[in-house]
This record gives structure tokens, C-alpha cells and sequence, in this order.
């Protein structure tokens, strides 16, 4: 098997002790279930528990489920932000615009924020519980936090969207680099910039940021089928990040609206909006993000954003209104098939030798 | 040699008989001069002219210099665009701002409107001189045109930044599609929609593209060395094109500043913007496109903007000075490198030997 991948991929599968160098991204708010965590460890992949928004409790509890169904390892991800849970204002008109929806809906809006969950009780519940891989978004850890999880054995993983975070995050000690392409799906994971975030496709970020860094590099962003984990590899990554080509699998908690919008979308029908959160993010273009778009440079900062809309997205769900919920999807969301976890995985093994056999010329 | 490339690119060799599947871009309104191609081509690449703006006259004075310096194939490009001659009207404050910018540069704009060729006679000029192939941007050229230059032997390449648009090019007749992905430097080739131009990235364009049409897809958009080439090919491309790496070549038509700019640029330099031409262009971000950011949606349409703000950048450019000049460039631009173009197509051979063998675990 090991000399299917590529030397630095092979000598990532060593660092981490999985099989197959791709991993199921963490997709916080539901997606990457304990199922699909469980399933893609299982196939050989490394499954991503996304634990952003979720309580000491119930990420302790998530992390007992995926033990109770894989021994294989696994990582949980966590958000570096300033929780902002002192501060809930906003513009009058976004307030407005949002009950206005509300009331379209015909729910009320009680305004109760749920404050984000304590970083340092989150970290804690990881060193406890022996993760192998500790990933993060929107910023860089304490030096603290770094250094406990590493004397815990626990990999490190940053995200950048830019070669300058890259190379932050290989100083501040990470052992590897997620590389955000602009194709991706969900938040970007930028933290150095306030405005003008880096927009940079995979093409040209993978090697750049490969170029930059001395650990290892996982692409991500729109990586959908065997041709472009290939094509990553080709570019400098040692491994690949994959969310939206799991979004489709059984396994994930995933409702049918979006599972229908994903299987019937094209190459243009993402987005970037912060209309959803406050901090950008792609998603399937729908209503909410169409009409809130001219209002983008007015929309509060992250989290204000998201506890504006929290509860408009979570009675729309419940009503399986497709004009309020966010629908996060990569370019790539054409590509989608439906299957189970472990079936994609090998099938992106087939599509990964296929493609290195006309490569090669074989 | 032909053992280097896949059976895809070794197709493509055969069908526009160069040697090496690198097609050098048409950069329109001077870098790809009849130096620039010819060397390319000499190479065993295939030189591109960017005869959009040229008159008739001046393109057949290219053409014919071009063919002085080499019996290699090359391609000519032109731009399926309504002249617009006819109307040049702009908002007041577009107006005012690009007055303001000449009084401070302290030259006197005339009004002066430079009438678009006419497009009939550019392809007259490229029928008579047999090229053996023309390439085309910004829409579909009507079918007379394009059953004409085939009774000719002239292949016809077609730009695409969407699916929908490479599949409208497959039917018109084309022999290829560029898709364009969201990392190239220049205008978007966008064609089929008005507002919201496409905007993906090579990682999930190229795959998706291959997938919709029957003919050759030239992958472009920050493609800078071999690995990208590589990658390139095994997303589903059979030939690659690049604008932005050949820049920096002796032989383009580059000034000083457009060079320094791209030797020190990192991979956020580069933005989009409408406000030079009316047609959306990624180039590296200067005090004219910061400044008229926030007019994006008031600026008028291409070719008006063009006309509007030509003396000023013919001006500017005279006076070297970067804040109303405009720099195209692709996000790849931290990896140009100052050579000749020989010199970087053998360089580009090498690196993507060296992917290949990574790849094949030799």
C-alpha cells in the first residue's frame, strides 16, 4: 500500500498513524457526526470531530462515541476566537432585516444568546481524552496550549488561507498546515487579516505555501474525486482535507434539503457570504445570502453575526425553509456522490491509482 | 519525448503539431510581443499574439514578424465584444475621480475615444495569413466566422470560466476550451452572465469542465512551474496555458515597474477589479483599484471605462507612475522568475520530470 502515495505523503501516514492520507474535514454544527468521524478512521482515513461550537460536555461525549466505534485515530477541531460573548450589538437595519424574516416565518425571536463554550474546559476534555490530532481555525493557540498538547503526544494542525499564515503557524510549532484553497466550503480559517481576507486557489496557495513551510501541507478546498488528491500531491501537499465530498455520505448528519441542493448544483452555485456569522464563508447561494449581500460591509462581526441569526437558521431548519439556513458547500459540490464513507475512500484510492497510471504513462 | 506527456497532451501535440503542451497567453496591449511568441514557439510551445486592440494593420505587421523569426506554429487572439463605439457615457463621479487623478498627475485628458477595430478585418488579416490557431475571449463568435477559419485549417480555441460556458463553446464547434480558472491574472474571459461572473478555481473547474465537453481543455490561472503543469494535466487538461510566468521572460514587452512589482508581490497582491476596462481583471492591487473599489457597482460597462480612464494609464505608464497603471498579474505571481522564455520552457520540462518521477515513486 505504501507505495501507492508519494514519499511525503508516506512519511505523514507515519507521523499520524493512519493509512490513507486524507482526512474527513471537521465540519462544526452537525456534519461530521460520530458515525462519520468513526467510519472515515475506519476505512484508514483520519475522521475530524468539528467541535468548535460544542460544550466540554458534549465534545466529551462525541469523543466517547467515536471511541466506542473505532480504534483507529482521530482528531477534533477547535475554534482560536475571542468568544465575544460580553458584546451582542448590532446595526439596526441587519436587526431589522432579520426580524422582518422572522416574521415572515411566523416565529418569534427571543434574542437569547447562547455564549461559546469555555476554550481552556475544551482543550482540557483533548488532553484528557488522548487525541491523536488536535486541528484549529481562525487564529493560533496560545504557546501554553501548544506546548501541553504536545507533551500529551496530541498533534498539532493550523489552518492558513495565505502563505504568512502558514508560515505563523509552522513557527508557533503546529506540525502540519492545512492549505485553504478559495474552493473550499464553510468558513475560511483566516485570522490574520481583518478585511480583505486571502481569496487564493489551490493552484497557485499549494505551492506556494509548500515552498514556505518546513512540516507538512494538507490541501484543501474543492478536492472532490482521486484527480485532485492526485493533483494536490503533484502541487506539494502531503495530504488532503476533504468536507463537502463527505457531506454525501450516509453517515453524515446531514438534512435532505441540503443533500438535494448539493446533488443538484453546479460549478457556480457557491458563494462567499457573511451574512450567515459575520466572518465569510461559501455556501450554496440562497435568499438569505443573496439579499443580505449588498449589506456586507454593515454586517456585525463574528460572533455577533451568528448569535444574530442563530435562532432564524434554527427555526427555519426545523421548518426546512431553504431560504434561511446556511448550506456550506465547496466548488467542487458537482462532484458529490452518494455513498457511505468507507465506499468513497476506496473509490478515491481506484480514481487515485487510475489517474497515476495514465500519469505515468503506464 | 512524447513519452514524457500523457496520451491526452500527446493528442493535443498532434492535433496543433508543437512539441510541447505549453501554450504561452495572449496578453492583449503589449507583454506578448512578436519576440515573446516567436521564442516560445522556437521553444516547442505555442506562442500566442493578443491582437484584441490591434488594428488590421498592426496585426498583420505582428503576424508577419512573428513568422519572420519562425516557420513553429503560434495562435492569434481576439475579443468577441461589442465595440460599444458608438455610446461612451459615464457616470458624473466616475468622471469627476478620473479628472481629479489627471489634474494630480498634472496632464490634460482630451476625450479623445479610440475606436475598437473592426472585427470583420481582423479575421480577415488572420484568414489570409493561415494561422493555425485563433483563440478568443469575452463571448462565441458567430458561426460564419468559425466555419471559415476551419475550411481555413485554423484550429479555434474558445475561453470558458464556467461549465455552462465550455459546453456552449463544445457546441459552437471549437476544437478547445481554455477554462479559465479564478487565480488567472488579466480579464475574466466570462462570457454568459452579466453580473456575478464565475469565479472558480482550477482545483474544481478543470475536473468539472473535462467532465462536460468532448474536446481538449487548456487549463489556465496560476499555473507558475511543472508542479502546476503536472497537476494541471491530472485534473483532466491536456495543455496548459500561462500568462503571468512568461511576464518575466526577456523577450515580453514588460516595463520596469510591472516587473519589480511582480518580483516582489506575495500570493495577496493580487485583486480584481472592473474599474480599468468595465470587464472584471485580476491584476496587483494599486492606489487606482483601492481607491475605486468601493464605485465597483457604478462603473460603466466595458469598453466604456476602457476608453474613460486610456489616457490616463497611457499617461501614467509615460510618467512611471504604479498608482494608475494597471499590473495583471496572476496569484501566482511570487513564483516568476527572470529568464528567457527558452530558458523556462526547458526549466518547466525539468521540474515536471521531477513531479513525474515523485509521483511514480520511482
Amino acid at each position: 500500500m505504501s507505495k501507492l502515495w508519494p514519499e511525503k505523503s508516506t512519511q505523514f501516514l507515519k507521523l499520524t498513524g493512519i493509512k490513507i492520507p486524507i482526512i474527513q474535514a471537521p465540519m462544526a454544527g452537525g456534519p461530521s457526526s460520530p458515525s462519520l468521524v468513526s467510519a472515515v478512521s475506519n476505512a484508514g482515513g483520519l475522521g475530524s470531530i468539528g467541535g468548535g461550537y460544542l460544550s466540554p460536555k458534549s465534545l466529551k461525549a462525541q469523543i466517547l462515541e467515536v471511541k466506542s466505534k473505532t480504534d483507529r485515530p482521530f482528531g477534533v477541531n477547535l475554534f482560536i476566537t475571542d468568544p465575544g460573548n460580553d458584546e451582542i450589538h448590532s446595526s439596526d437595519r441587519i436587526d431589522k432585516i432579520i426580524n422582518n424574516y422572522a416574521e415572515e416565518l411566523g416565529v418569534e425571536l427571543t434574542g437569547e444568546v447562547v455564549p461559546f463554550p469555555n476554550f481552556d474546559e475544551q482543550i482540557e476534555v483533548i488532553l484528557e481524552n488522548n487525541i491523536k490530532v488536535f486541528s484549529f481555525t481562525f487564529g493560533v493557540p496560545e504557546k501554553k496550549y501548544i506546548e501541553r498538547l504536545k507533551l500529551n503526544n496530541t498533534l498539532v494542525i493550523g489552518t492558513a488561507t495565505s502563505v504568512s499564515e502558514a508560515v505563523l503557524l509552522n513557527k508557533a510549532g503546529c506540525d502540519a498546515v492545512v492549505a485553504q484553497g478559495f474552493e473550499a466550503g464553510g468558513h475560511r480559517g483566516s485570522f490574520e487579516y481583518k478585511d480583505n481576507i486571502p481569496l487564493v486557489g489551490g493552484i497557485s496557495l499549494i505551492p506556494q505555501i509548500a515552498d514556505a513551510i518546513d512540516i507538512p501541507l494538507i490541501a484543501s478546498g474543492g478536492i472532490m474525486d482521486g484527480r485532485g488528491i492526485y493533483a494536490s500531491f503533484a502541487l506539494g501537499a502531503s495530504a488532503v482535507q476533504m468536507g463537502t465530498a463527505f457531506l454525501t455520505c450516509d453517515e453524515a448528519e446531514v438534512n435532505k434539503s441540503w443533500i438535494d441542493l448539493l446533488m443538484n448544483s453546479t460549478d457556480t452555485s457557491s458563494a462567499l457570504t457573511n451574512a450567515f456569522t459575520g466572518k465569510f464563508a461559501r455556501g450554496l447561494n440562497n435568499r438569505f445570502m443573496k439579499e443580505l449581500k449588498r449589506y456586507e460591509d454593515e454586517i456585525p462581526e463574528y460572533p455577533i453575526q451568528h448569535q444574530l441569526t442563530r435562532e432564524l437558521r434554527a427555526k427555519a431548519k426545523e421548518m426546512d425553509n431553504t431560504d434561511f439556513m446556511s448550506f456550506w458547500a465547496g466548488q467542487g459540490s458537482p462532484m458529490n456522490r452518494s455513498t457511505t464513507a468507507e465506499k468513497l475512500i476506496n473509490l478515491l484510492i481506484e480514481e487515485y491509482n487510475d489517474v497515476n497510471a495514465k500519469m505515468s504513462g503506464d
